[in-house]
């Protein structure tokens, strides 16, 4: 427990001095009880409800703090964005809400559905690139040509500034009940070291404890090299935390000030957690928010708090996930919270 | 469009009789807007989420209204339900809220994790009966034998008073926008008797469609008849819905004069729509509620309200429920609302 880091404080000023422009397109989602995860004597769980966040999932949070964060010139020439997913509809969500012009671009045989969502917005989707980090590439090399402003989906101080408004709902939303620790799926890691600049500012002692797929944990593999590294990706359900880390991303150095503990979680734990989530708390959630969901046991007598950061998922990819385990295959016989 | 009877009045009345004491354990559920269904040209499509509702279905209403209208004497007495399901969860949610003493019956084979559910409240479950008919008989001679109150599901007008809230709070959430229709999902039919007998006491003109599967659509059937029939029911994913009308159900001749339309639902559309909440609303809701979202187009012009009833569904059922439909089944291509 030591004082933060100039960056991390840079974040969380940045966080508090986001406007109530920005803050009513948000909403405040709950924080709830997790009672079956709780009544195991262990530790007690809070869930952090952003599967119920507009749109579906925090993304918009980033977004608006980084459309707000445009010079007036910027925003009337534009912002463009690269995502298929919750993303790209944060930042549709965000132009609608505080005006500006702008792009997603998604690669081709993105989801119809998804497609649908962000063109919901009146925002323009462009289909370009054969696979994700294909369209990302494109879409830099648009901006540049076209003078329009790129958002990252997590390698922004604005963006991350944004993500951290989750952090300071646990801390209101808590009052006095004392919180041990936050967990936090983990892709790129603008929620995670937003939201633990947050809370670690009112809260020195808190541990923060970052969850990925160990199918695909970039972010982890590259705190523990002290460097961006790439890993051999497997596919996961967790697709909202899929994908590598940027060279030179700022969450890089902040992840590695501000996670005090990594967990890998298998596909199986992931797939349990979703089962569990609809069949005891009747709630959807994404694959990323199920992996956030699978923390052990805890302590008694601790209080920790789980972000549940997502429901966008598709309905075939459920119903793959949550059929009944087959009986030749290992499957975790926990669920989330240690169960 | 004439004057309610006077048994609707009185279901009216009793529902505006309910006082804060009751009304503070229910959670006023949103009224939402189902934007991709309702950018199709037609009917605007709003929907009442009674499946985020406490305890995940609107039957907590309905518990509380009965047990607040009990005398002391019969609430020390105690009182019983059988319900493998949504009512149980009730009856035990109301109990923690009011006090009193109770007992939830279910069936042997009932699920593990709805009887952990409601012994959650520190509520008594005894298992008893093979199947859910025999359950209910063996729970009302225990009712008779120890003197306890039998709550019933929906054969019962302070429980009808009390899913009449549902249909308050549309009147209220829907403020000047007019409602043409209000569509709500039928099993035993005491949602539909309660919210009709409250929105057409304020809107005189409204029409209320009655939604139930058409494997099994037992108060259809008796409204058609006259009287309460057996029907031959098959196998439903809205198992909420699922059941016969009892002899002498008072919410068949409120059915009879409450309800303008009456839709039979066919399973692949229940599953299409099931599919459709999760993939564009990001949204997790029961077989009964995904029964009711299967509306048609309705009219140009014209706004709908959807009773989204419940949450309370099992993983396994869901999964087999939402995966991409076999080629060779003929599926309906449209989904709620008529998409």
């Amino acid at each position: 427990m030591s004082e933060l880091s100039v960056l991390a404080q840079q974040v969380a000023e940045a966080t508090r001095a986001l406007p109530a422009a920005v803050r009513r397109h948000v909403a405040v989602t709950p924080l709830t009880s997790l009672r079956a995860a709780s009544e195991s004597g262990d530790a007690k769980f809070l869930l952090k409800c952003e599967h119920q966040q507009k749109t579906g999932s925090f993304k918009v949070r980033g977004a608006l703090a980084k459309l707000w964060s445009l010079t007036d010139d910027e925003r009337r020439r534009g912002v463009i964005a690269a995502s298929t997913g919750n993303h790209g509809l944060g930042v549709a969500h965000a132009l609608a809400a505080l005006g500006g012009t702008g792009l997603v671009c998604v690669p081709a045989g993105a989801s119809p559905v998804k497609v649908a969502a962000i063109r919901r917005y009146g925002v323009e989707v462009r289909v370009t690139g054969a696979e994700p980090a294909e369209t990302e590439r494109l879409a830099r090399r648009l901006a540049a040509a076209e003078q329009l402003t790129y958002i990252s989906p997590y390698n922004d101080l604005s963006v991350i500034a944004g993500q951290g408004t989750v952090g300071e709902e646990i801390v209101q939303q808590a009052g006095d009940r004392p919180v041990d620790a936050v967990v936090v799926a983990v892709g790129g890691g603008g929620l995670i070291s937003g939201a633990a600049a947050a809370v670690k500012s009112a809260w020195p002692g808190v541990r923060v404890i970052g969850a990925s797929p160990v199918n695909d944990a970039a972010m982890a593999a590259s705190v523990r090299a002290g460097r961006v590294v790439e890993v051999a990706a497997k596919p996961t359900i967790s697709d909202a935390t899929a994908g590598g880390v940027e060279e030179g991303a700022i969450t890089l150095p902040l992840c590695a000030e501000l996670v005090d503990e990594w967990l890998l979680i298998e596909e199986a734990e992931i797939h349990s957690a979703l089962r569990l989530m609809i069949d005891t708390e009747h709630q959807l959630v994404e694959g990323s928010a199920a992996t956030g969901l699978k923390t052990g046991r805890g302590q008694p007598g601790q209080t920790i708090v789980i972000v549940s950061c997502g429901a966008n998922i598709a309905s075939d990819a459920l119903a793959e996930a949550i059929a009944p385990p087959r009986e030749d295959v290992a499957d975790s016989t926990g669920g989330y919270a240690g169960q």
